[in-house]
């Protein structure tokens, strides 16, 4: 049995019941959503965006949030996390429980305005507010606060962002109140040089703690290997979608987070503990699956299975 | 223009045309091969395998490998590589002109009956044989000659192959004559830090000099992730499959080279130099395809196209 409380090395953050649900027509049931939340937990992951607090009539297929939240906080040892739009969207993810809230923001204005409406300024003014909620939140609700950096590798309407700009923005939302800043790859533009470059960049502006994460896509196929520059750089938090599913649905030509069964397979073959059961990971596909035929899932370790004689890293350290 | 004769930092070797081709059922005919090497070379590809020299009855799909070798010779500044499983093959390639001549060698003796049907002895006394006939060839037609080491990630049959045995037969080879050994994942077993491990491991037996290329699968995803640990770890060669075509069709469940295309612009997107010009290799699928239509090609970049205003190194470089 996965003993989800033993030391880990690397947190693999699970995004597929948000970034993965978000991105695909099929309104996947509460009923289903629960039951892939708790057999992934089961399966030993520490960490999972479960939904995100939007207005249902822009995402119908994340409207049960709050339900699902209040499901996810009655596992024992995990990490709850959502994803917010808004100073009104933290309101109600903080009202539902949520251990974690993420406020993505643009580091590309044009893309920020495509995706959440909104200028800069306007972004960081939500995210004073947050942080302005969280402070005032009951000790013991008061969530981890991050900021997403997205499209911090490039953007499909305006290529490269300046370093000046990314600094400046990863500094505004730590002063906004943000316990952290995180790395997004939401076109999947990244290369391994640009992820150390990038991490380097940011940590040299917000501290090393403050950035521990990074969201990355496999749109061009360098996903794993974006991980393994991220891994050498000194991050700890991997997201990562079952199956792949998911990606920006704003970002033209954007599709496909990197593949969680992929990943864990990639670190626990590396030596490093995700505290996550790989067999027990990819029976959770069959959930996915069912809940939503028509989508494809992806990956290479399911059809390719294990290699003979494998000795993943949290199965040796529990024995 | 690509300029092929200018500066590169990595060696990308196309193995397509001998590793893809020999996996696939369809004989591509030989003015098919011919354009294809044409083209890559064309594109800035400054090695490729382009065939072995193995009995006609055995892989059909090769059996023009010294018309098409003597073809690729007329090609200014392209390295002319060709697989032989034995001396007779060695001098078939030798009498053919070919550049550098690769013997595989299976760090797994079960493996090695399978694919060679031969014992680690015998093909040592292979080894030999062609180190010989190497040593003898006339000046100006004497090729590299490179011992592969191949299932040294682990195999299908066995597992993982003991370090002692892996060192035991890199340094066999290098006493056979041998001017270099190459790591093989012939089962994509590979993984990052096992790259790392197994080349400072082999370098220590052979010399940093004598160990500069690895041959990567994409069985599992981990292709490019163990590409660029293989970078870290400071080899220069890199072996790719044009539609990531190909594979050891002798070790079951083993499937996909990593992709000529996604190598190329990861590598390029790093700032490291290959020479090759991406929107023209591209295009050299196009007569791949036409020419095995019942073959299914692989590869990200093709469909998610080149970033906006990427900027690759090659041409940062002549530019």
């Amino acid at each position: 049995m996965t003993d989800r409380t033993s030391a880990i090395d690397i947190l693999v953050s699970e995004v597929g019941p948000r970034d993965g649900l978000q991105s695909v027509a099929t309104i996947m049931s509460t009923e289903a959503k629960k039951a892939w939340i708790a057999a992934e937990a089961a399966a030993g992951v520490r960490e999972i965006e479960v939904g995100s607090f939007v207005p249902a009539r822009l995402l119908p297929q994340l409207a049960d949030t709050a339900d699902i939240v209040a499901f996810a906080k009655t596992i024992p040892d995990l990490t709850v996390a959502v994803l917010v739009p808004n100073a009104r969207g933290a309101a109600a993810a903080i009202a539902a429980g949520a251990d974690k809230i993420t406020l993505p923001l643009s580091v590309s204005e044009t893309h920020s305005l495509a995706n959440l409406r909104r200028t800069h300024e306007q972004v960081i003014d939500e995210a004073v507010a947050i942080g302005k909620l969280v402070r005032e939140a009951p000790e013991g609700r008061r969530p981890h606060f991050e900021g997403s950096l997205s499209t911090a590798f490039g953007c499909t309407l305006e290529g490269a962002i300046p370093d000046a700009q990314i600094a400046r923005l990863a500094a505004a939302l730590m002063d906004a109140g943000c316990d952290e800043v995180g790395l997004s790859d939401t076109t999947g533009y990244a290369d391994p040089a640009a992820v150390k470059r990038l991490i380097k960049l940011v940590r040299g502006v917000v501290g090393d703690p403050a950035l521990t994460g990074i969201h990355l896509h496999n749109t061009r196929g360098l996903g794993l290997a974006n991980a393994l520059a991220a891994l050498d750089a000194g991050l700890t938090t991997l997201d990562a979608s079952l199956g792949g599913i998911g990606g920006c649905p704003f970002a033209p030509g954007a599709s496909g987070n990197i593949v969680t069964e992929d990943l864990v397979f990639m670190l626990e073959a590396m030596g490093l503990r995700t505290g996550i059961d790989i067999d027990r990971l990819l029976e959770v596909r069959a959930i996915v699956t069912a809940a939503l035929p028509q989508e494809e899932m992806f990956g290479f370790l399911p059809d390719a299975k294990l290699p003979l004689g494998f000795a993943p890293a949290t199965l040796l350290e529990a024995a």
